[in-house]
């Protein structure tokens, strides 16, 4: 088994509250995180896939592939967009790194053509991240 | 003369659109960053200042106090913002990276003890910044 | 189970040298670490805490939170210190970042409120590093 | 058990593409990575060693020694090299990030002289890397 | 004038030698860079267009449109390219960092659609880099 | 002309404080960097050369050549030392990253075989540099 890893980035705006806080809770969990307009970040994200390197070609899956799905399942939908209001996969969701990463995990899980989807890494910022591994 | 930068890093969101354009005009000009609810960015933010070490400490400006004026000046407005909102240095100016550090410029420049601001960098990502130098 | 990391540095000097060894064994196995005066290092820490997020505000463990604890309970204690002479928990151990890391899961484990202490990674430098899990 | 990384850094030329492709099958496949000439890379590498600190050192493995390791059983081997041309050990080897991880694993497993073998990740730029564990 | 820069990278192959030259007159000269078959590495461009913010836009120049200039008159030729072999703007030319500089600027001169270009920074590593300002 | 950079890194330990003050003096103005036994880091520098590339080798000065220079004249001298005690040429001077810098011109500017010295750059972490151009 090699496990191989694609990175790719999206900026977005998010905002973290919980619609069943009071504001005041809402203030006290999510301080700055919780401004009414949102705040935003790079994302970085990394997906791993793990296999065995197919003998005719040396790939476990040819990460420009996996690039593309990365780009049709997760960036379409993210890049340059609130994440709070602009994407349907992520309403009703508190849009931790947490969450994002268990998000971005079912988009891609079923998508994957060669190995197994390993893990989803989420970074907000060069200081935090998140990642599932199914 | 020696050149002491310090970086500091802030996470907004914004929007980029002109009020005076219509949709169709902002879509075309700003396209993805047109987005509604805006998208955001971790900003990566470098303030120079130019001088001579004082022989009594070595510093042109001890770095930590330049942190401490580009905190005082700058993060505390604009760290976790809407910078389309939240900001009223920002107020009716399109925030694009070079006006950031125009705007930015205006509020360091009466602010450094020791030296003389010599340039304002700002980096909305790893591939797309500006620079002013006054 | 879902693995948030919060990222930390501190800047510090230590020397390698074992006080059991003579000069000549302490210079052939330590060789320019062992420079009587001490080098040093900026040091990057990752501090991995597992766990489910909590549904109500989908954090695993607030990263902030984290952060003041890596802070309360690392960073007070080594940034900007030698650490063969500074850092009473340190004392007669051989300040490699194999055995700093084992020293700081000692510090945080009985410390993370939310989730379970995964590892703890120390770098010295860009190309060297230890991670402990425990 | 603490895990110790070497980084390490080396700059070659590759080619992707099957012998046993037509033209059109290797393009189809290989895409960019199929020019005749080749491309290049400045690649990175991350040897991981499991182990306990020795107690009289403190290290699982001296990493200045690691690194020597990693010089002489890999990195004169491909440094500044055409890898489908120049390296015996990658001889008839499509020269996938994949293979070549699986290659360094052979090159130094038997090399390490404290603590055992972990992983070998090779990555080809910021984006793409392959990691194999043996 | 506010400066903005806008990065790129590309990868590649190259060898240095000069016809002219004795093969051993190559080899003391360029060293392990005169590697017949080539080596190669993961170039990053930054590319500084200097001028005025248009006060209807807040861009001296639409970095997304810089970048598709570069992507254009750049990277569709040097991408995933030997240096020596398939670029026939370099046809003649050591493929130094420096020369790559001189010729990008060349390249890109004309193109420019708003402001002026400023400079042309060239990085065959993170170590070495070429930057020329016309 | 033409701008080439070489970096290098060196990790040291350094304590900065003005014998001729008060240890309340001291404290007040040099804060953690007060530390008695000193802290350190890794510092990275650029060292940057002009010139016009020789039409025989495409080099303003051979990067390799430039960084053989600056292991000999520096970093021999500086790295994995104690700036305080053990580098003759830093005895008296405060080790402020602008110092630094103004010593490392003085070690270099003599030693540049082809082109001029233009620059050299002294980080002491990623958010603190100082830079000399003689």
């Amino acid at each position: 088994m090699v496990y191989v890893t694609r990175k790719a980035h999206f900026s977005a705006a998010h905002r973290l509250f919980n619609p069943k806080f009071t504001d005041a809770q809402n203030e006290a969990v999510f301080d700055k995180c919780n401004n009414v307009h949102g705040h935003g970040h790079n994302y970085e994200i990394e997906v791993t896939v793990a296999g065995e390197p197919d003998p005719e070609t040396g790939y476990v899956i040819d990460l420009k592939k996996l690039g593309e799905l990365i780009e049709e399942f997760i960036l379409t939908k993210v890049d340059h967009k609130h994440l709070n209001y602009d994407v349907p996969e992520l309403a009703g969701i508190i849009p931790t790194a947490e969450n994002i990463a268990l998000v971005f995990w079912q988009l891609l899980e079923g998508r994957i053509t060669e190995g197994t989807l390993h893990s989803v890494r989420v970074a907000e910022s060069d200081n935090n991240f998140a990642e599932y591994f199914g």
